[in-house]
Parts: structure tokens; C-alpha cells; sequence
């Protein structure tokens, strides 16, 4: 059987979220929640419009999907994100009992693997999933701020 | 010289937060963030009103101070929180590169020094401070909500 909505599906969507981002002058990491293949959420970074640390992609996606669901715990859902969640929104995800987590592209640096972000024990996490289209528009983002500065 | 503004007199401020958390029916933790010992944002745990896991008292502090100062980062300003800040407060306030984190009671099972949280190479971070009214605030909480069930 067909299955359109896999993985890839999903992170195009979020990718679109994030190309949302670029244009808007803000490090470009979209989001997407589902549940049972619907969208519920989607988001992108808006920290430097809302002037605010907080606002990552997947924190706005947790406040979105939990108010839509009208309940906080979200271990039916699935976030698709295109950077790999740093400490603070893994964090978040932890606390959302969420279901399962595909991100995108690896942040070595300042990404919840390197720095041992404690996840739900109940919480699946796949990544690299258009992990090159997911880099690439980061990678864009930087070097044309770079060349603007 | 008398200095009446030290870390427990920000500290009772924070306490009087987590008793409108408890007020409220929320777990009662509260934070204060100051900049040259004035107060600046005042907040507590909100996320059973809000249905929002990323509701943490430091989280809307955070939120509240930079809305206060125009600017998101708060590298002059001081957090005072009833409850040592869990993984995802402790990467909202790398991000936030905030000057001094000081807590009340320590969070041994989630809590960001036990979780191994990154802080800004330039936060410093104390303890300790009313540790024994911070966490008879929170089993009072508990042993009630307990007995209600």
C-alpha cells in the first residue's frame, strides 16, 4: 500500500516552516506536530521578532499542539523538526511525555545527543531526515548574515 | 553598611510567587529576575491553568524580563527561583546568557545539576537560599494533593 505520509512528508512541511523563518530574518528551524498523520501544529523560530530566548519552534509547537489537544501531555504526537532540539526544548519535550521526535539535521554543538538531554522514557527519536535540505538553509542563512554584517 | 537587598530578601519575594502558584492549585514553585537589585519580572508556575508543560516560572521570568528590557539577553540580571531550574528552564537560561541563577530548594531526580545541564560559561549559579521554606512549600503541595485523591 501506499503510505504518503511518511517521515519525508512531514519534514517538507516543517521545512516549509522553516523557509518561513529565512524570511523573516530568524535562524530558520520549522516544526511540525502531528497526531495520527494530521497536523496540529506548526511552527517556526521567532526569537528575534518576539525578542525572546523561548521562543524556538518546538516551544511554540508544544504550547500549539497541547492547546489544540486541550491537554498537556503529548504522547500521541510527533514532532518533526528540522534541527535537532537543543537542551531547552528537549527539556520541554521531556516534560510533553511526547511520543516520538524526527529531526532533521544533527547540531553537534549545542544538540539535546551531545549534551545528554534526558528524554522521556517513553519518547522514540529518529533524525536525519532531509538532513541536507535541513543544514542547508541554516548554512544559507548564516553565511548571507555574515555577508550583510 | 546594611544592605537589605540580598538573596533572601529576593528570595522571600520568590516564595510569595510560589504561594500563588499553591493558591492556585499549581505546583507552587515562583521566580523573581532583578537588574541592580530591582525587579523586573515576577512569575509563577502556571502550567496546569495554561495546559502548558513549558509554563515553568523561569520560563515566563525569562519571557517577562526581556519583554521588560527590550532585549533578549540578560547577562546584568539575576534569577531567584524557589526550585533549582529543571533541563529545560536550565537551557532557556543558557540561551538567555542570564549573570546569576539562585535557587531555593534542589531538584535531586530532575534538576539541572543532577541532569548535567549546560549553563552560559558565565552564569554563575547558587543555593541553597531558604532551601527549607522553598521545599516545605512543595511537599505541603504534594501531601494535600495526595490526600484530595
Amino acid at each position: 500500500m501506499i503510505q504518503p505520509f511518511d517521515d519525508i512528508y512531514f519534514m517538507k512541511k516543517a521545512l516549509q516552516e522553516a523557509q518561513s523563518a529565512y524570511d523573516k530574518g530568524e535562524v530558520p528551524v520549522g516544526a511540525i506536530i502531528t497526531v495520527q498523520n494530521k497536523v496540529i501544529a506548526r511552527t517556526h523560530n521567532l526569537t528575534e521578532m518576539l525578542n525572546d530566548v523561548t521562543a524556538h519552534a518546538e516551544m511554540q509547537a508544544i504550547t500549539a499542539a497541547a492547546n489544540f489537544l486541550g491537554g498537556k501531555y503529548l504522547n500521541e504526537c510527533t514532532l518533526y523538526v528540522t534541527l535537532e532540539p537543543c537542551q531547552m526544548c528537549g527539556g520541554a519535550l521531556f516534560w510533553s511525555q511526547i511520543g516520538k521526535i524526527v529531526y532533521g539535521a544533527r547540531d553537534e554543538q549545542r544538540g539535546c545527543i551531545t549534551l545528554g538531554t534526558k528524554l522521556h522514557p517513553k519518547t522514540k527519536m529518529v533524525g536525519g531526515i532531509l538532513a541536507e535540505e535541513c543544514s542547508e538553509i541554516l548554512k544559507r542563512f548564516f553565511i548571507e548574515k555574515r555577508n550583510l554584517n
